[in-house]
């Protein structure tokens, strides 16, 4: 904790006059933070303190107990278009993290559905430095980082549990997925190319219904026209989650493909989207930015 | 044809004192120059014109009839490490792809072994731009490419024979992949992440052994020390194929990193090294620039 | 013109319900259009055909003679802070280029104000690849221009006699500056560094000063506080001049830097501007998106 | 000397066996360790420690009074092409800086044959990041750096200093120069664009003879064919410096463009090629390594 400096000018401040707060502490300190602030105003979590349901789980990643268990309970975890009803009355919501942002939001309805195998999930991901902050750390200096790219957190990232738990809640049963994360040369986005083995008698057809009528009158979420590959940079700079699906040359096989800016519906996006929902305020407002090309 | 004006100045050279010949001229135009040529050099074909031993398979994934079938049986395909023996004795070599390259030397041993299973391999590859060539077109200006990604050529890339023919002799099963390619921002480099099931009880330390005792000895081709991720810039601007392999968290499967420079290894210095072995040259002439990092 | 099959459909179609038009087709093709148009919309024209007032200057730099040139006498130069209130009057706008636009909003208040030597002004330009446009050129290939810089135009780039022009009204003398742009590995993005002798008893604090109370009020033309470095990334994507002035370690020496995003107020963003002048419009409508950084 | 853990190390180290030494510690700590070494190797150091021969613009420059002012006087400054015989007789040689290599290359030789003035000499530099080091510092990051562009040290970097004494050596006047270095979103890459004044009566193609005949039959430093835009992508991974120079449109003056890999020519290439010539060597051992483009 002594990186936080202001830790005790947050405990000191009066948070009478206030309605609604965006905690954007590291991991492992916003659990102390809010549990401290009187309750009142509406807060969304931009760290993952709150995401993971089972603390236990927390623990086991985090290498942590969490110190605020109790509170976990009362946490939505705010992937919007999931959750929308969940998070209009929440006082608490955790923001989901960049790549559950683009796994989950395809997967979901997939899942709920039983149009997928939840055996053999296979989740290769690429993302922009961005994702991994501005800390100054000799693996995200440019030199390091332009012109070349690498896998990284093989098996053990932390985004692991919250898909997990995501796509657990969405099908009833314990999920396992294969989740490889790479980094690109590039600043902002975030794409997730997700193999999959369609449910006996399903086509591709029947994946890309699901998907275009569950975000069908969506603002943010879009599934493109037939045979379109989502990219990265038609979503840059903007809320906005792009996604398709093709079959693969393997029969029963599919192939999704999400992007978002990861910094936007990855993070702060989606966290103003939330707020907006939870005070009353049109789901839109403050978002309305266009995706900024080239 | 009319792309090639120098073609009339290629049959009327005179080749009698030419021991080696280079080929690179753009796909479906090598089978006739090549076919008109006199015997006697040894020739590196870079195009794809004699990689699938099937003309049919041909035909059907390049849109046109094989114009010169009799030599395609003669055609050695140039996956060095693969078939020196055969290599050292031919006169014709076809040259491999950069993704077939980057895929084939981690699969084609423990394919041999069977060490994993030939259902569901899934390949996710991302190479840099110069993989498209120098022609002028808009999908890989500058404004285009940088600070973007995705996927391209899903199920149709023309490379998808030439890597199932590889696996499939590896097996003497027909073996279907998926694949699927993705554009980075980057001009040199390609990464192939390959997924498998691994055979029955067969474990990781299986597959990295096998690896590493194929390839031991072998001056282009590492295989990185246990759980080294393979990174693009590390083999940019040289002959290298790095590799490793990782477990999966779900059990039972493996995950498979290879790299190259798709310029190098994937092209030109792979064409090189066959080249020295037709000549009974050194196999590292003209070959040990080390990589070029930053 | 062959290059223009919609000239026909340009040319029947029914304009009298059309309040403005932004004029984006070549340089060169424009002028015809706007003269076969019927009189009544405003125009602001996004290509070079109206800016030069001298039509013999314009065939010199363009090669051709100019087609329109009664028209060119009623055409205003759009520099927005430059010449507001002529603008607001217009009917038909010259949009400035975007390297003209970069230098002139710094130089002309310094030259009008005499505070600088109209001798020996030294531009170094810099400019992100986007200003070429979207043809398929191979120059603006990514492999071509990523990770490397390089002078183009040299002594002949097209807005040389824009940019005399400028500064010529601005001293009522004629001006000859040097101008050497330079090709940047960045999409957007543009900066001048213009070195320039001070007058006659001028100190740096009077350049400021200058600069400071020109531009004091306006919403998108700012002054950095003193000492601080215009960087690119900070208008990226946004309608922004930044700009400073530092001394030079050659007593009597400055030197001036000014950043926008060529796209935007070096484009479409004053193009805009202009016409919500002309329309009477509020001047900022549609340009306040924010700069977007990473 | 708190970051150098090993400088006893190198104090107890034994170098009765050593011919050659390298020494790339940070600015400030050489002085010292050098000093301590016993006589006998050869030194290039690449550190800024023995650049300078006043011992008090070091101080002035450098914030500290120098440690080793009598070894100040036995280094030899190592501009290879200016200065390889008393290089090829010298124990110590001060390794040049990047920027200043890049911008004596081609001034010294017109400034010994006074083709041009002494005055407003301005030199607008453009570097890769690499130049700064493998530091982890925030304004570094990929995120910071990509596609945008900025100056830095305005009137104070201190290779200030180094490229004065330069000029000054080949006039025997005190020259006072403009330099404004600019950060570039590349990691290799150093581009020199100089403005002079051409000495009365001296045309351009007098200065390109100069340069030509000055470099003829250098194997390392060219000058291109005239017209000839030097590119930085051109020597990238190359011990090369590319130059030429062109006419300015202000009457009487010329740009002079300078190109080289800051980590080759500009750093270790040319450390590599002063010991060779230290030793006896052919100067290009281990330097030939050609441009990597793309």
């Amino acid at each position: 904790m002594q990186d936080l400096p202001d830790m005790v000018a947050i405990k000191d401040a009066d948070f009478s006059d206030v309605d609604a707060v965006f905690c954007c502490l590291p991991h492992g300190t916003t659990q102390e933070v809010i549990k401290g602030l009187p309750k009142g105003p509406k807060i969304v979590d931009l760290s993952a303190d709150f995401r993971l349901r089972n603390v236990d789980e927390y623990e086991k990643w985090y290498g942590q107990p969490h110190r605020a268990a109790e509170l976990q309970k009362e946490a939505i975890y705010g992937l919007t278009e999931v959750s929308r009803e969940e998070i209009k009355n929440a006082w608490l919501v955790a923001n989901p993290g960049c790549y559950p942002t683009s796994i989950q939001l395809p997967l979901v309805p997939l899942i709920k559905e039983r149009l997928i195998s939840l055996e053999n999930i296979i989740i290769d991901a690429k993302s922009g430095v961005s994702g991994a902050g501005r800390g100054a750390k000799e693996a995200n200096l440019y030199t390091e980082v332009s012109e070349g790219i690498h896998a990284y957190g093989i098996t053990n990232h932390r985004h692991v549990p919250e898909i997990e738990q995501g796509l657990s809640d969405a099908s009833q049963c314990k999920v396992t997925v294969s989740f490889t994360p790479h980094l690109m040369p590039m600043s902002r986005g975030m794409q997730s190319t997700i193999y999959v083995e369609m449910a006996q008698g399903v086509t591709i057809d029947d994946l890309y219904k699901q998907l275009a009528s569950t975000y069908e009158g969506e603002e943010f979420v879009k599934v493109l026209e037939k045979g379109a590959v989502p990219h990265t940079r038609n979503v840059r700079g903007s809320n906005y989650c792009f996604m398709n699906v093709f079959p693969d040359r393997i029969p029963g096989r599919a192939i999704i493909i999400s992007v978002i800016d990861n910094l936007v519906k990855g993070a702060s996006g989606q966290a103003l989207q939330n707020l907006n929902l939870m005070m009353g305020f049109p789901e839109n407002a403050g978002l309305q930015y266009q995706p900024l090309f080239p």
